[in-house]
């Protein structure tokens, strides 16, 4: 008799994401005449830009000719695309990232998701409270976590590092040592940034430990501020304790497109073996490339006329961030985050609990947010609103928030 | 100090592909003048047929358009695709398979790969020999398999079942219970296919044990015979003991495209609970959904004009099957699959190894198959060749083989 999994029954509740989009759902089949604004999930809206949509059009012919067709792609990704990371994301930065240490994927979900398999079930991990989800519950899945408290929310075998207001929501190094650390600048849910000394007191500290970084770079692009780093591996060391991961989603709009990668340097070596080659085993058992079409797209967004048009969408979603960011102070409430992240992180008002205010904006202005609470017990209180939504419906569901706290 | 997850050093060597891929390399740097043919790795050499470049092309210009763009798919798969696979490939067949029994994917490698996640570690796994390789290097990762008696070239603590000539080259029951069962027809390598009643043994079997079926019909559309199932849900019985993987790769040419469903049905239940809702979670979580435009590419496969190009491109492939087995028949070898499956499984001359047998040909006539032994002991003394060249190249593949022979 087939046993299954038991790991998958210590998850509390379904996914986050699924959670809310059911809830919508039900209420919008009771009320269909309201007009819902979403600012929940952080999926973007604007179109992709034309140099992607030409490069499309231009490899999906290739595809329909037998001189031209692609089939199975390289193990580690194309190097057309490889190389255009190496240079565009690494070197112009200072970062001395090979191409071949650069893994083509279908996006940072599954890669953050995943990475924890090439490391033993019995490391500690450390992750920030409130987290993105996926960090912890692929950890769970695997049997890293230990049990689930139900009263405190948490896991007992996972560390977790609260962002609390007075350290302006980034988390602090855990007195506890850990062996796997997740962090995530511009963070998601937070928007907080950290300073490039800062990373490195992190960076240092892994290096003491042996811990090994997974550091989720997904909304690098949003950074606006200068001396805050986009790469972990603009600190010294970083190569021989850390794991980046990239998306393209949210700087080319590519969350229905798939692509991202991970950097995976060959100087990270622990217990006497190179992760990367672990990652390449795993990569080459348990995936099969990101289509060639995707990948062309992606190398796209490197090109000159392509760079000019993500610096303008991302313009774009940033107008959104401040529009909120202002619109909520004068609302009078608490908010933090949306200045190098697309994320706005504001405090309910009245201590009012986090589901209780997805409730009620969604009732009262017909707004979806994402509760805190939602991304673990330091999210309690709180709320992320995205800026990825249409310039219109921001203004207007920011105007609907106002014009609420004005009753 | 992080540890690694010392299961991946049980592995033996590198993934075979990436294996052979390197041997060729090298042959091809020292003969830079041969003409390689290349009838080894499983990639397809078609391009893909004009209703689905013609539905690549619509969706890009939809993702140009905010009206029209699409963010994240839905967990599942799009709903538009997952009804195409259940009318075409269950309705149309006398299968009751819901769509929302279906998961869309990248690909039936990554879903072969990943579906042991959501069994226990200590479940015991029965795998085909020889096999496709990603079944057993999937649950070694996971440290299902036990330990590697390299005299053996065998796991300790999986089940290998035998394909052997006197039965036509698929397995038999076996007589060790086994909790988790890979079984793929048509079989990858051999090409050995088994009747509905023989199937139908199988699934009592599963039944009976309350042992899991993890079926792969990724070469269904390759069946031309009669009275050979294209699923194993037209077995009575099997949606409670059976859960199946299906390719768009080798039907419509999506090895580049990336694109495959899995099927686990409600009825599906062990330790009380649906297995559907494991794989659901594990999607949600680890998985990003499909592209786009590639899920409606996929939906443009079940067009009529879609299947009718489909079928055309089978024959196109199916005739080269033809003109390998009739030829390699001619030169003296032994041979069997090729009639209802893209691979024709060969038996080496005068006892050669596998490897032996490999370099013999790349170094004699220049074209490339696949070593038997790479996919399992009892895979040794044979050798793979798919169907999935050019007509053209087969066919002088072919000669040169037959030319080798009568020297």
């Amino acid at each position: 008799m087939v046993k299954i999994n038991d790991n998958y029954t210590k998850l509390p509740g379904s996914y986050l994401f699924s959670d809310i989009a059911k809830r919508i759902a039900r209420y919008s089949e009771a009320n269909p005449d309201k007009k819902i604004i979403r600012l929940g999930i952080g999926d973007v809206t604007q179109p992709l830009s034309s140099s992607i949509i030409d490069a499309l059009h231009k490899s999906v012919d290739e595809m329909a000719d037998a001189d031209t067709f692609h089939g199975y792609a390289p193990d580690l990704g194309y190097e057309f695309l490889r190389n255009a990371i190496a240079e565009n994301d690494y070197k112009s930065r200072g970062c001395d990232i090979r191409p071949d240490e650069i893994f083509v994927s279908d996006g940072a979900k599954c890669d953050c998701a995943n990475i924890q398999e090439i490391f033993a079930t019995d490391n500690v991990v450390a992750v920030c409270d409130p987290v993105y989800p996926v960090y912890v519950d692929s950890n769970v899945m695997a049997g890293r976590a230990g049990d689930y408290d139900e009263e405190q929310g948490l896991f007992d075998r996972i560390v977790y590092m609260p962002c609390l207001e007075e350290h302006g929501f980034a988390p602090e190094i855990p007195e506890k040592t850990a062996d796997l650390i997740y962090l995530c600048f511009p963070n998601n849910p937070t928007g907080a940034v950290i300073t490039k000394d800062e990373l490195q007191k992190w960076v240092d500290y892994a290096n003491e430990t042996g811990s090994v970084i997974i550091y989720d770079a997904a909304y690098e692009a949003y950074i606006q501020t200068e001396g805050i780093p986009h790469s972990i591996y603009e600190c010294e060391g970083a190569k021989t304790c850390a794991i980046e991961l990239h998306s393209f989603s949210k700087n080319a709009g590519f969350t229905g497109v798939r692509l991202g990668y991970t950097v995976v340097p060959h100087e990270l070596v622990r217990d006497g073996i190179e992760l990367h080659s672990l990652w390449a085993r795993r990569h080459s058992t348990k995936y099969n490339g990101a289509p060639y079409i995707i990948q062309r797209a992606g190398e796209a967004v490197y090109s000159t006329e392509g760079q000019k048009e993500i610096k303008e969408l991302i313009a774009y979603y940033m107008r959104n961030a401040s529009y909120i960011l202002e619109g909520l102070k004068e609302a009078g409430y608490s908010v933090s985050g949306g200045v190098d992240a697309p994320y706005i992180w504001l405090k309910t008002p009245e201590g009012m609990s986090s589901w209780d205010f997805f409730d009620y904006l969604l009732e009262n202005a017909n707004v979806v947010g994402t509760p805190g609470s939602g991304f673990g017990p330091h999210g309690e209180g709180y709320f992320r609103l995205t800026a990825f939504g249409s310039y219109e419906n921001t203004v207007e569901a920011v105007d609907r928030i106002k014009r609420l706290a004005n009753k």
